[in-house]
């Protein structure tokens, strides 16, 4: 058995891009990390997943303000929208005298699973080649104006982004929890108090922590996230509207009298 | 710029594994796999997922059933259950005087892109230490059994599994789609008839497609997917069931009145 200690090395150096060169990433390059994305393991090999590569300055103008106008959206080279796709399956199956029933929730996220794999195969084999990749979480807040820019015609849902391109910025290695507090044996272990505040002590050290807490006048690192970046009435708003879009985008028939798409 | 070449080439080569050697995974090598995980992208550095690593005889045993009793899950010697976890961020939240507010849909995807995220880093770093893996899209499907079994508390719930090991066999490379057939320049472009012919053809061709229609006796093999593989009202049904699992874990809040778990 040998090891591949370049793979663990890709890996473990991770770190998310945000400022980009506008130098454009080669188009035999650009196919090279997206067959990379297609071997990804998938739902029976059904690969109920679409990936939008947008390049052009106009598309990405109008993608920008559904991620809050981030500048790396217009800045780098190549944005990646990778979408639950049961429409593209569900045109076979109709050309095929099968009838598909796939517009329920259980498909949605095994659509969505598969997307996610192909996206993190093509950011390993993005930062193989030695360009810098970021997610972009915000494309769940945006669903349905994101479904309009690309036009995603029914059965298809926006899940998740990734900006592409060259690095203008070297950034540290962001901090992670210790492996106990994320990894569990058997089964999962009921944390203590004293647990928690061993978890978290490091991060809580950290000397953006305290600039955090100054920046924001708030007490504790855990307020930063409940009161600033992830409060609960942005988190109420955007969750109605997830489900909203996932109804719309034709992912919410719960009903044996509809016949699926 | 330097490509590192085995970092792709691990990519490429992946197959899942469904039969593994009854050699145990060494305990250094497991946690740098883990480790790996650790590294990946994740929502706001919050590292809402868990992993749970079940390796007894008797917890595999009694996740066997959760998997349809496919025989990989007591074979392999490591199971890995990646679950969405808004628990122990909460548990965080609640002792440092903060209000979380993540209990619902939109925090349940973001926590599964998390944790497929997790996953899909230690698939490539087992497999680049020559080991193999098989994900297990049967834990959509029975998502109250896995958490009874694996003691998830409200706030987790498990989104796929991942058996790794030891391979016992060496099965082809699988067959995959077209690119142009998965990937869209731009914007989303509407699939002709003969475009949705030309994309699956080579799949339809395929000897294994043969022996499925004549064992099925059917006549298209979108139809082995439709009414054999994934038929409708299974789909429904465990639609529903995971459902109700996202309301029995607690991520089913869309209530202004709920003040967040």
């Amino acid at each position: 058995m040998t090891t591949n200690m370049e793979t663990l090395r890709t890996i473990m150096e991770h770190r998310s891009i945000r400022r980009y060169k506008p130098d454009p990433i080669p188009e035999g390059l650009l196919n090279e990390i997206l067959e990379a994305g297609l071997r990804a393991s998938n739902t029976g090999n059904m690969q109920v997943y679409s990936i939008i590569v947008t390049q052009s300055h106009e598309v990405k103008e109008q993608l920008a303000p559904c991620h809050f106008n981030q500048p790396m959206v217009t800045e780098a080279p190549v944005v990646l929208t990778f979408c639950a796709d049961i429409h593209r399956f569900g045109l076979w199956c109709q050309q095929r005298d099968a009838r598909p029933g796939y517009d329920n929730l259980l498909w949605f996220c095994n659509a969505a699973i598969d997307a996610v794999l192909a996206a993190q195969n093509v950011c390993i084999a993005a930062e193989a080649h030695g360009l810098g990749i970021c997610y972009l979480g915000t494309t769940l807040y945006t669903p349905l104006r994101i479904a309009q820019v690309l036009r995603l015609p029914q059965g298809v849902m926006p899940v998740t982004t990734v900006v592409m391109g060259h690095p203008a910025e070297q950034p540290e290695l962001q901090d992670r929890l210790p492996m106990r507090g994320v990894v569990h044996r058997e089964r999962y272990g009921a944390y203590s108090p004293n647990d928690i505040d061993a978890i978290y002590a490091a991060k809580e050290r950290l000397p953006l922590t305290e600039r955090l807490l100054v920046e924001n006048k708030l007490q504790t690192l855990a307020q930063v996230f409940t009161e600033r970046r992830y409060p609960h009435a942005d988190n109420l708003a955007f969750s109605r509207g997830l489900l909203e879009a996932l109804a719309q985008q034709g992912f919410m028939y719960h009903d044996d009298m509809h016949s699926g798409g």
